[in-house]
């Protein structure tokens, strides 16, 4: 096919990359070629995608870092999904807004060390636990914005995992982590030894879907509720609230048990993937922010719902929030720190709860995505 | 705020929609203005996000679907991530290529019955499976591209699980065997006394890291494999395979273990959701296409690696694939069906873990993320 | 300590054993001297352990095989264990008593195989597959009480696991499917180049917690269900229906989604424990029996409870069935069949469900406890 | 069948419970009989089963309370169970003995309390944590035997999970927490608005298989380590190092991972229901113990092999433990204390799984049982 003594890499902008490719391929990439991005970033860079970015809101919001109300913004190719949201707002708004709380847990990287035997492991602990002040002192010096915040150890046959939390201020901070804990894993080495089999050992643990996210929590723990009158459940929402909690038992409680999943909810993984994708997270990241439970009960005839999410990566600086339709998204909403930001993303995830609940009790998913199958 | 007499959905235009929440919101969003889709989408858009697409390869594949050497888009705001997948291909292309390989299990829909009692249940498992000729023939009418292919059925108290399985030829097809499953829920409501509770009750599980997902398949099961001459090992990947080996089994294998993860593997969603954001697949089924374990072994000197995803929701045709930049980024890869898509993402996933292991093993993965640091 | 020349296993009888590990330790053991048992089984037998056999019931059940009324034996040290069991039996027998079902799914070994690649773990499936009678021959070869059920099979790197289902007639047949499993280990090694690792690969999977039992089932899958008229509820179990219901949610539900378990229930496993124990199951098996999910409605102000577990492994013969008190055990119940028996141990664990839930919804359980602590 | 008016608990004794179940079944119960216990226990006991004890060892151990070669008592109706964790212990003795080490986490009881919010929720856990010295003081009273521990707080929806971990000194103490949290239960209603929905809420977990356990860990965490020189491994276990690394990465591994388990070791939990059943420890608890990762590496020709256990519940005094023949078991072992216990089970368990991988490496699983199958 193509030259192999030919790399991508020698082309020094994304147009010549591109019309490289082209010719190699035979070829026309006229959509590409119209989306070319300014400067050139390196790593066979060709261009930009374009995921058209709807809004929904105002959602009205009381938490700890949020108050008020805010338009949200999505990225998302699924046609019906921001209208879905968007009739959530709605219904939160109507009944006076949503309660929402986030507790900033901590970015965290998570090293495997190899070391003699368990009771090495177990010495191995106790200098690590007798010396967070030293570990304190050269994870901080690699930024100034990062914090040490604390330390799990685990130690296992000749291993020991380890689980770092950091707080990484306004970034998601993945990038700072790794370099604090590299840090860390070469102060462990000069004063023990221990041997540092790999710095991201699966103890952290990054982009996969896991248990002790679930439990432990990573990056944000965030939560949302709201209590949903009647009144606004059969307007707004079209059904009744025992309506609704028929089918969240049945699905997010029974279903998931059935299916073995970690996920007991409906769609938390839509809003965040599409919030994600508008404000320039890291799109593996949706996998941590795919866990969570939401929660129903019938309060007289009223709704109460309820979201909690325990492993939600995201930040409003750094990586691909700076890039410029991003970074417009995050202005937007107005958020001022990342926590803010946190709490906003798990309202929206609430009202996304009780939409598509809502279209599923009143049995209309079907029709919804027929009328609402986006024009390309 | 925002005058609450007026929504965004009043405005005809993604300009208009932009304009308003500028001056409701008293900012300035020139980005977002400079990127206006064509065409205007409805759903409260206002424009569109632009994501960073890089390309790999070639990467030399050798499979069912998938022969010849490809190069393989990725769209991604994560620095450094281009390169290695790149370096991947390179290694795995440098040892005569990779076998690949994919079962399309199909794209699945699994509404939750309420019946009376487990002997109902019993009974409505019974009738499904002596009618599954009207089964077929009623989800069939739905769509020309859709073909029944099983149903699996859990009866549990007074509630009956289902997962129907569909061949959604070329496109992922969520909504597709939504529509298709509405017609078999009407069929069944129409011949026996189960009620649907939900149209999807988390039996499909779509879109939430389940263990049934992993265990039985959903979308395609897809498998990559690869003997990498320690000679490339120490060249290209400068390590060796013993390391490799070693980071593989505490990382992959014994942390994701002591970590509850339904994920044994190095960074397969880092890939699937490059990929999927390249070539506008849904970024929610990220979550899904997260499951996989990577295998290593030594053999004599060398390196055998092997990645398996038994979970990946993904088309050519539908959805966000339809998008322009999209469309092109599938149109570089030269793939002819979602088979061949599904043996080119994974091929790519092994690349990755191949990249992405061997700079753990060399520990030089926070000095390569120092480096790579895009430039926004 | 010991003079080290001398084994356990040199001695000829109990007694002798018992004898020298009494000089040998300096130390009396009246009470196993005075539980012999009859003849000598080797292995260095010492005697006996005894322990306290109460019995339940009589539990009202209608079944496919379980039809009638049943006194249950349970074999515990737990105080008031099986008095909690035997409130449920009257609860649910005044109900007019309960449907129970089984589906005799069979007893798995999975075997583990060595294969070149990918591809030719492919070519072992397809052989498999294809020769399906020979293995149904050479399995059933090995015993006339078993029968070949069918294969599962996943290849997964170099290697492929199997789970082979057996029906072993009256009995739970470890053994028999391990012998079964053996001579189809041979057949498949000596007609392909497939090398068999291990006998049993965890794909069976034997004794651990695991989702694949879950979903696949195992053994026996086993329901019950009972509507309890509110009168009961308030009669026998001193509670409401509702509060029954808030504590199921709450605790089986809600409680062990947030657990990470895969149980969902509320003590299934000390009702299998105490059964397995009196009837002279494999107590190691009370792992596979302890998962499980309980499902509660308020239907009017009655209760109806459903227990669905769905990987029993149990038999009436062979193992510790025919040991002497066991088997008066197993003679009390009156079964016919190890499908009978696990109807009848299905609607003891939806007893003891509804006594708990019953106890923990009224808040006695602590006092329950006091009260009940067994004599020594 | 039985005179509806008469129950078993109307009889003084066993012996009249039994012969009146004999005349109501009409059957002859002579083994029971024969094995009446001492006393009357109540609840409906009519006698008491008998499981045969073998004794395996000495096994050879040095931990931070097992100290020594210990005898280590079985009761199990497997034949060749004994014979197989005996000749591990051979191995081990041989090899110098094993490491081991346990850490007392606690018993745990979880209850789960009712609020009106998420953020009445915040507000109960701040007053838990203000107030532990209360909630100390509170529990302690109730038995001079408890230490208050810990407490984990988890809020979500309207709903609090608190996990308590208490010291139960030399008893595993689940009837002594439920007391305790009952004690505190009483104390946070009186000062707090929330309300108890039950006092074991899943978040305990008790007798579940959850990865809250595996990954917090519960009762003792034990670990035990083991170099088995290639010399033993070619005599005493009739394999090599390197065969074992093999059956135990694929079955306990790979094996574990494909099918979704919490256990990735190789029959943990045989040894756990054995040695449990000897000693008089809750059988359901079999289900927590067995949890647990095992972990070999060839070092050299040798073989490295350990045992992590995360979640036993056990102790010596209390409960079963006081049973005369369970008594003499623990008596033989020469246990001090639970931790020690903790210790020794741990290294048989480490005995086991080198057994059990020798036999499946060198194939001959299925023979062994042949020539084992036990004499009844």
């Amino acid at each position: 096919m193509q030259d192999p003594t030919v790399s991508l890499r020698s082309f020094p902008t994304s147009l010549a990359r591109l019309e490289y490719l082209e010719n190699t391929c035979g070829i026309k990439l006229n959509n590409l070629k119209e989306n070319l991005l300014e400067g050139d970033l390196g790593e066979n860079i060709i261009g930009g995608i374009t995921i058209p970015l709807g809004v929904a809101g105002p959602l009205s919001l009381s938490g700890l870092h949020a108050k008020g109300d805010y338009f949200i913004p999505f990225a998302t190719t699924e046609g019906g999904l921001v209208a879905s949201i968007n009739r959530g707002c709605k219904a939160i708004s109507e009944s006076g807004g949503a309660h929402v709380f986030s507790d900033k847990v901590g970015t965290t990287r998570g090293p495997v060390f190899s070391v003699k035997s368990r009771n090495s492991g177990e010495a191995l602990k106790k200098w690590i636990n007798e010396n967070t002040s030293k570990i304190k002192e050269a994870s901080e010096s690699t930024s100034k914005h990062l914090k040490f915040k604390k330390v799990d150890i685990t130690p296992v046959a000749s291993y020991v995992f380890m689980r770092f939390y950091f707080d990484t201020d306004s970034a998601m901070g993945m990038n700072m982590v790794t370099f604090a804990t590299d840090a860390i894993s070469k102060l462990i080495e000069a004063n023990t030894e221990a041997k540092c089999i790999s710095i991201a050992g699966n103890y952290d643990i990054d982009k996969k879907p896991a248990w002790l996210n679930f439990i432990e929590g990573r990056g944000f723990k965030a939560w949302g509720e709201v209590v949903i009158p009647q009144k606004v459940v059969r307007g707004t929402l079209k059904t009744t609230s025992e309506k609704i909690f028929e089918v969240w038992l049945s699905k997010c409680m029974i279903g998931s048990a059935m299916s073995g999943s970690i996920g007991f909810n409906a769609q938390i993984s839509n809003i965040v993937a599409a919030f994600f994708a508008a404000t320039g997270q890291d799109l593996a990241h949706v996998v941590d922010g795919s866990l969570g439970i939401t929660i129903a009960k019938v309060v007289n005839e009223d709704l109460y719902l309820s979201v909690y999410i325990p492993s939600l990566l995201m930040g409003i600086v750094g990586g691909g929030t700076g890039r410029p339709t991003q970074n417009d998204a995050i202005k937007l909403t107005g958020v001022k720190s990342s926590d803010e930001a946190a709490e906003i993303l798990v309202g929206a995830a609430l009202a996304g709860e009780l939409s598509l609940l809502a279209s599923l009790a009143e049995g209309s998913l079907a029709t919804a995505h027929k009328s609402l199958g986006r024009k390309k």
